[in-house]
């Protein structure tokens, strides 16, 4: 397969030199776009959008047809893969995604069994591949999935949580059925990332949601180690390029160092720490994807521009950052404001990007 | 007035030596006690146990005479200085606090104005005068308010949030009216702790509950700099003996180094970061409180245990350790856990506070 024809992205994850910073918005695809909420009410429903790969293909392409975007990302949902494992996932609007059979009882877990994607998440490959020939080498493609620890919390809350109750009970209780499950979803993921890269994905990133809620003895144990074992079982290479890996770990910025010695290529960090400050603290192990509060962008253009520059100037010169938010876009954005920041990135970090 | 026989947790908040660490709890005296609850149903409601100083007193000393515990906390709510500027504060069951009147016009901030706490607050001031007399110098007694920003969150958001999309949108688009609401608390603020302190609390605590969803500089300049303010206005000592500040703030181990260099005397930390790095970054500048996972007391006693030994060992040898939950204890605690935590930390950390 050819390279892109803009991989300014791809070059920006693997730390080399770049005209400008490449920017891309963590659920791009999405409320915020009338043309999204269209296709949505054509589907029917969310997760129709996910399982149908025309409706996928046609809610990735809207944000690139918009704005001058440095990337596409899958549209898909995280929560895929405990689906295709039986559980049972739906979306209750206003509530966020509930599964019928959340993992309770001893017997649910010692059944668990990592899924074939060729056979059960077959929907999303099928997505992959008309994605990458919509996209027609324009920009790169990114594959994604939830960490082993995210799955897990929403597979045994059975759905969103405050306090992760049942899953932290599990954790201090019965830590072996937690590690487990946390091991089945290891290797589930792991096929489920290599069967998107063999499809077509030019990148992959791991979202890690609920790592932060953990006590740090327990994010390495139950969640970094677990991110480990994926990235170890990766594809790292497709016909002759490298797939840049992406780890993204909200409320994660005690461990950085950590995450950046796990072997991906990339770390994603919210908008909590400063970026410059986070650039000293992993060196030259790993490019860095943030990290603007996606709050800002209801800020008026002048704001927007200042919060882009701030964070371009808060990483400096050099190779090595993605612009994106620290956060998924919020569905109460102005798409134009999406443009306003787009332009700033794409403009303001030239001067970063100078031959030295 | 005379100095509390267990005076244990005011001197290892002042880093002085001690036999062994203390222990509170966030929410000690809450919802996981049969006799809370029993109280509770007798009020009526929740507020009703704030605003009647027998029922609060009543309230505050029922952990203390369960557990072996060093310290009582006031038994109040943040929000009643908001409701005391009257914003109208009630409790909507499982939905947690609403005001009928939250600030989203500028006339509205514009006439927001500090209560006199003599006035407005007499409630919570004649309940620590009445707590005081109970303890009857057994332990000291905390007394406590949220931070500016914190309680902005609640004023403009109109109650909990999870996006903090209305105030958010008001740091970014109208600065200066966030700016106004959070002088306007600092104010407040000062003027309530110092007349708890004056009342008779012999510690006070400011919870930062959420200042940690924002960026790095605007938690500095909308968290941070008002937590000062109330800093620089405190009375640090009353009736010859000094009168201790604990700073916590949720999700704001980014900012360790700033929070210990804003002139206050201990810094609360979450679950999240290890305490003994906490302890290398703030060197001697303030002792620590923390920070057991709260759902670490589901697990059993000796899961307890180690979890203590775990978090004793962290901070180490040496004197400024209170131990403390990372956040407020879930009130589904089973009560005999408490005891097996209170007795291992008792126990435990002896070792820690031998003479050199």
């Amino acid at each position: 397969m050819t390279r892109p024809r803009n991989d300014t992205l791809l070059r920006a994850l693997m730390r080399q030199p770049t005209d400008y910073t490449p920017v891309w918005l963590m659920r791009q695809a999405g409320r915020y776009l009338p043309e999204y909420n269209a296709t949505r009410a054509r589907a029917g429903d969310f997760l129709t959008l996910c399982k149908n790969p025309d409706f996928a293909t046609e809610v990735t392409l809207q944000p690139l047809a918009r704005f001058g975007l440095d990337a596409a990302i899958l549209f898909s949902d995280i929560l895929t893969v405990p689906d295709a494992m039986g559980l049972g996932l739906h979306f209750v609007d206003g509530e966020g995604p509930r599964f019928e059979r959340p993992l309770r009882e001893e017997w649910e877990i010692r059944d668990l069994e990592a899924p074939d994607p060729e056979v059960h998440l077959r929907y999303v490959l099928d997505a992959v591949a008309q994605i990458r020939r919509a996209l027609d080498n324009q920009v790169p493609l990114i594959g994604f999935c939830g960490s082993p620890f995210t799955l897990a919390c929403y597979m045994i809350e059975g759905g969103s949580s405050h306090d992760f109750l049942h899953v932290k009970r599990m954790l201090y209780e019965r830590p072996d059925l937690l590690h487990h499950v946390l091991d089945v979803n290891a290797r589930a993921l792991t096929a489920y990332l290599n069967a998107q890269i063999a499809y077509g994905a030019q990148a992959v990133m791991i979202f890690d949601t609920w790592g932060g809620v953990l006590s740090s003895p327990a994010y390495h144990a139950c969640s970094l180690a677990y991110v480990q074992q994926i990235l170890a079982g990766l594809t790292r290479s497709h016909d002759g390029h490298a797939v840049p890996v992406i780890l993204f770990t909200k409320g994660g910025s005690n461990w950085l160092e950590a995450q950046a010695a796990a072997g991906c290529d990339a770390l994603g960090v919210d908008w909590t720490i400063d970026l410059g400050r986070a650039r000293e603290r992993v060196g030259a192990k790993v490019a860095l994807q943030g990290n603007l509060d996606p709050a800002a962008l209801f800020a008026a253009p002048e704001v927007i521009e200042r919060e882009a520059g701030r964070i371009l100037a808060s990483f400096g010169a050099g190779h090595g950052h993605v612009f994106n938010l620290g956060h998924g876009i919020s569905q109460h954005t102005p798409p134009e404001h999406v443009q306003v920041l787009v332009d700033a990135v794409h403009t303001l970090s030239r001067q970063y990007h100078l031959a030295p």
